[in-house]
């Protein structure tokens, strides 16, 4: 399956495309939608939106995951982010894409299998399930910021996993 | 100017457009954008942001407005509202239209020429300066709940006024 993974954030919103067979995950695409800090807020999120939509048209994924809202104790970045949020949930459901949502939790368990995993575990641990050297999981066109887009692949990875292991079960 | 109110809820969105020269307002539309609450929440901003889209092709308004970020007591609530503040921001974003935003503050200042005004109060002073009879601001094809119309065009209203204000100032 082709799994579409989104982390998104109130500055940069990351973003990876696997290819996976539940077990062997490979990298198509990451990186991270960036957007012009000067522009309006609503300017920033048609870019976004603009961006979403392309990648989804250029990569064509079949399922959509994303990590749940996150109750941060800065409400006013939660706030923002949660404007975010909702432009790609629209950007998935405009396209058909089934979503999924994961916790921090659900992610951290299914991809390092130890939920207080630290962020740069899991992001260790995403490359290494998809067989990229350290430090390389942005793709060039848009490797601004590769914590980001090591992020939306881990939620991708996560959604993967737990789909075939969802399948085996229901065999 | 023709001007589009909107306000954002996690359950309902109300809207509200006004033909206004910043003394004289004339209702031209509102309502509430109705959403089935079984689907899922991706689906719900789908069908937010299409009607929102419908409902700006239809009265073409050169300018919109609505309230700022709301802080609330229940954040799991504001993150909900976040998201379709999201989409709307977004919709009027695609549409090309100006944005304008307000706090609820400004609204009430703008409308009551009270900032502690009750809710209630905005929204009779919103009727009034309409010249619609008490309790009639929704219009009858989507008047599930007046008081979200009401509030989206008590926003516009005060988006019109200050703009004639500031036209007048700057003349």
């Amino acid at each position: 399956m082709r799994v579409l993974g989104i982390d998104c954030g109130s500055q940069r919103t990351g973003y990876g495309v696997i290819e996976s067979d539940g077990l062997r995950h490979r990298m198509v695409a990451a990186g991270v939608v960036a957007v012009d800090r000067k522009l309006p807020f609503e300017q920033r999120l048609l870019a976004i939106a603009t961006e979403l939509r392309r990648l989804i048209r250029q990569h064509v994924p079949e399922q959509a995951a994303v990590e749940g809202v996150f109750y941060s104790a800065n409400v006013k970045t939660a706030l923002k982010l949660a404007h975010v949020r909702g432009i790609a949930l629209l950007a998935i459901a405009e396209a058909g894409l089934e979503l999924a949502e994961y916790s921090p939790l659900e992610v951290k368990i299914s991809v390092v299998g130890y939920g207080r995993a630290e962020k740069c575990q899991v992001q260790k641990m995403a490359r290494s399930l998809l067989g990229l050297p350290d430090g390389s999981c942005a793709s060039p066109m848009a490797g601004v910021d590769s914590e980001d887009a090591c992020d939306a692949l881990a939620v991708a990875i996560c959604h993967a996993s737990r789909q075939a292991t969802a399948s085996r079960l229901a065999l």
